[in-house]
């Protein structure tokens, strides 16, 4: 199914050369500002073109809003949206009409549906997420409005690269400042560096990316199936060469004992409480408990390289694959904003679900 | 909310000490043989006192069926069940009825519904999974009656012991011989021996857990936003004290070049395709590709530990926490039954999904 | 499926001659009074034997509940319930194992699932609704607690006999005082006496209930396809044998002119504003207006008749089919607090629904 | 919520004088010839300015497929579709801004969200079921090309024409041929006739359609909650200015005996059985029993007047109302086409549904 969250609930549509990516955005709350700068800008942080370390694909990405908005505000009405293709280049992908990419979804929707669109990857094409920017947008802005909750994502990592620092320590105003969306300017030009060489042999690069939510409210989340991380990790596994999802400590919390794990309440001020430490990344339970929220995305390498590589075609035969089109050597920077899309979405939801019984709580 | 899954949907109630732990299955297709023989077998994978590692409360964990079987037969109506709680010791928890247990749920459970059942942590406590076990019970039956797919989990790493043989030159059949439920003996038995010193200690010890599921049809899995590791993730990051989820190569793959990453299709025999490796974990485009489904949890260490611990009282005082009540010192060897319910209820569940439309695939 | 609701939302289980009928409610906010007391009054409203119009099947539907209540109220968990099946007669309904009561569920749930339960009519049997009695009695106390809302229904039809009075001219006081439940004394006896003849006959009498829901906020209902009357008349058709649904003016108003139908807005008092009419029935445009919503549930006649019937068996042959067990010849009486059940989880979901978003509404 | 369906889902957007009407069609079976004339046929039979009958407002309601068709077939990717606005005439409401029509949904949207879009009623106008149109066209293709079921309704009463033949004695090709969509062509010129005399006065007309499904496979519907005809009820209730619904005999047989009403069984043939009589509409339990299908649907009289009327503004203040516009005296011939649209969605989608366990059944 194409629709993400309960109550506020983006439903996508689009292929990566067809007409339109679009969607609609449904339980948006009304009176909401519907500031199409801060979309349009939303959306620019995603596309193609940006640097020379992405695609080069050539798209406006300009959106046009078809409804839901009235005289600048939400009227609670469903929000229908579309961004145009318009730099398609579908003879590019003549070649893949009747050949699998490795560890693409080629193969696999081939196999569930009995058709695909082959033209760019089709629906499988990361361009489905102007569709989740939108709808992000659109979140952000209910939480500028109407909560204290802020989202921060970077690129932590890019391939061996790591960036060690813990988040307190590092200037988030420098995220966009660099091509990679690294904090760290220093680590920032490694990252660069690394992905330019193996653009340079035709090659792809994995990463990390860490993002953190502050002013979170207390008591957002469902206490057993859907745990806050259970849906963030959800939100985030969804994202395309998207393979791993962690909150707090996550896979480094499993080689530790409790007693080094546990985070110790303590006295805020006279009407308050806080924790010493934030090992659980600000959710205990499945449930927020005000401290920010961290969690970080790994990313497998785009799967289409510009190298020959050994497959085969619809008919089982073995061939070798040479790809054109255009391709980004590493998704990391342009998955930040979607990684702070799906994260903004899935708050908002469970905001709004939170309201329906905590009339005293928030 | 308290179900899980769209089409196989296992809706769950209880708390720890309260009446019963029970739960309700609906979507299990008819004419499946409600085999109480396994699903008790199950359930005994899962029940405290296994072994002197964990908790020493004494449930036989009895499963009533209350309906949707009739003549040993599922009937495609919904099954009800519970399993009554008969060995509550719930005194052993008055001192928690006003203190917060550092990196429980005890908080934020007061946080969100302004009162809280604080006996054996109430519905927060890992017994809720006995209506998991279940469900998955049942999605194993459908698995095996239905379908070519199977399920094994184990526990990879504890604390810092970390198996590293890639799983198919482990012996799967060695799982159940050890009260870790580690397939390798030398390891297991690494892995009791921490465990048991951190107990003398009364710390807690986190881990990982790895899962394969094989004979998995290709095309389960929706394309865009409940991508099947999404929805694996999910499903994992549900468990109680479950903090990260990755599948195929994971966060390691963040590391690797697309180059090395990619996962070479190549001829199976006349007739069908197969790949040369398997770094995708079985899974591209967020389908199925008919290979080894891979992925691991990450635990982190119980947060119940039974040394003096500092916290806050629900007035926000400091005080100094003694815990009694009985508790496992590592969740992972009760847990490998858990993952593998999760994992045969949401593979179950998509495999229906996929009915819907693939008359000409299966 | 098997549930009810979106936010508020009841899971039932259950067969007439199984080991019990049950349920889960999740989303009950908490800190709701779970007066028990009042939950059994309403069991009792539905029970078999109240009188000798209905069914002598002899059941006390002591209810259990399990889990989501501590020290008498409500804590956001999930509430599990169940209510044990003592006195069923199985073995008057070994005909049906094989053969299929003339336009009764006993065919087409053979034709679905392959299987059937024929005990009682398994899960066909309205014995399920003990499942929504329970859901419905929490929702009222939802509604108590926490909004002005208020709901009664009454026969007003059985057979032939037809009460015409507006509602607004009856004593709902007098409800409860006769075994019919009809507001209107002498129209209550005509209807009983009609019952007692066709039930000397063998035979059974259909009717209409109509219920009113008084202080209803404004706002709740989705506009276009929850529409509130929508949603209520989904509600009331899952009712067992009923048939027809309509609100406000309904099929009546199909042959009236606008300009009769019309309800004209005035001033209620200085701050607020009424209509003169409520030929729509409190419902306009798919939301509540503030106005009494009302609607009308059509039943047809029982369909297991004491009267010999032709009919077939499960291999086709025609069979002459005499029936033992005990049935009511009118569900009507029993069904007015089912009907009033299903409105209450109706406008509790709805206004959970409601909350999500209109903070400056309520 | 604007979503319609579980596996075949519809999500409409769109207000009568925004951009445009637009949907997304997920869970389309991939493989179905997407017939654009077809659609574009069906899109024309709900046309505004079809006759002098209904509103001149001139749209050519041209579709623009945006996604999820590739080569001219459906693609198991989400239908993205819109139809453009072009003949909204914003200005003749201006005096709706602040002044709600009587019976309308201005005051309940105003109520409801603080804000509305008063023009051409925003979201609450019968616009909006272009999208349903496009959905349903979808689903009959999905219908034709994968079952045996089809669909045909029509106007059975105009405010007090009644049309009183049974269906099995009506000549169906009649039904296009007239403006009013009813297939008895005498009492079709009534019914025009009264239209027209309400019309002249400025008044409007109410009425009922009536919809036959036939070839509908056994075993569609779930038995309790979901039952088919309660499904079908809250897709027509959904309908604008739909108040009422019955399936089978309806209110009708809220009269009749037992004895009367149930359908006796008996052979078909060698194989199969049948009924000597269809009370019941085609349903039994909730689930479809392989006979005809067959409700009515009754639509209360348009509340938008070309006559004066009494009104209140949004401050309270009571007004005469004087509306200009376009606007139909009648509904119901419009309304066929979308009658037939919703029963279409419905019917697909619980026919994919019952896919997911009834392998021997279809």
């Amino acid at each position: 199914m194409n629709s993400f969250g309960n109550i506020f609930r983006l439903t996508s549509f689009g292929e990566s050369h067809g007409e339109a990516i679009g969607g609609v955005i449904d339980g948006c709350p009304p009176l909401i500002n519907a500031d199409t700068d801060f979309i349009q800008r939303e959306l620019d942080r995603r596309k193609p073109g940006q640097s020379d370390l992405t695609t080069s694909r050539n798209e406006t990405d300009r959106i046009e809003l078809l409804s839901g908005v009235f005289e600048g505000k939400t009227t609670g009405a469903p929000i229908g949206f579309i961004v145009r293709n318009t730099d398609a280049h579908s003879s590019d992908y003549d070649n893949l009409r009747n050949t699998y990419r490795p560890s693409h979804a080629d193969f696999t929707y081939q196999q569930k549906y009995g058709i695909r669109d082959h033209r760019g990857g089709g629906r499988s094409s990361a361009r489905e997420t102007v569709a989740r920017i939108v709808g992000g947008a659109f979140a952000k802005l209910v939480m500028q409005q109407e909560t204290s909750m802020e989202i921060k994502a970077w690129t932590s990592q890019a391939g061996h690269i790591v960036l060690k620092e813990h988040y307190s320590k590092l200037n988030m105003n420098q995220i966009e400042t660099n091509p990679v969306r690294c904090p760290d300017p220093e680590t920032a030009e490694q990252m660069e560096a690394l992905i330019r060489t193996a653009k340079a042999e035709g090659d792809t690069v994995g990463g990390v990316i860490t993002c953190v939510c502050t002013g979170v409210p207390r008591g957002l989340g469902e206490p057993v199936f859907n745990k806050l991380h259970a849906a963030l990790g959800a939100a985030m596994l969804s994202i395309n060469a998207a393979k791993g999802f962690d909150c707090g400590m996550g896979f480094d919390g499993a080689s530790k004992r409790g007693s080094q794990m546990n985070d110790i309440f303590c006295r805020k001020d006279r009407e308050d409480i806080t924790v010493r430490t934030n090992h659980s990344g600000g959710i205990q339970g499945g449930i927020s408990n005000g401290e920010d929220i961290v969690f970080r995305v790994a990313f497998k390498p785009v799967a289409t390289l510009l190298q020959k590589q050994q497959t085969v075609d619809i008919n089982g035969e073995e061939t070798l694959l040479t790809i054109k089109g255009r391709h980004d050597a590493c998704v990391l920077p342009r998955a930040v904003p979607i990684v702070e899309a799906m994260a903004a979405m899935t708050l908002v939801d469970f905001f709004l679900l939170a309201k329906t019984w905590s009339k005293d709580i928030f």
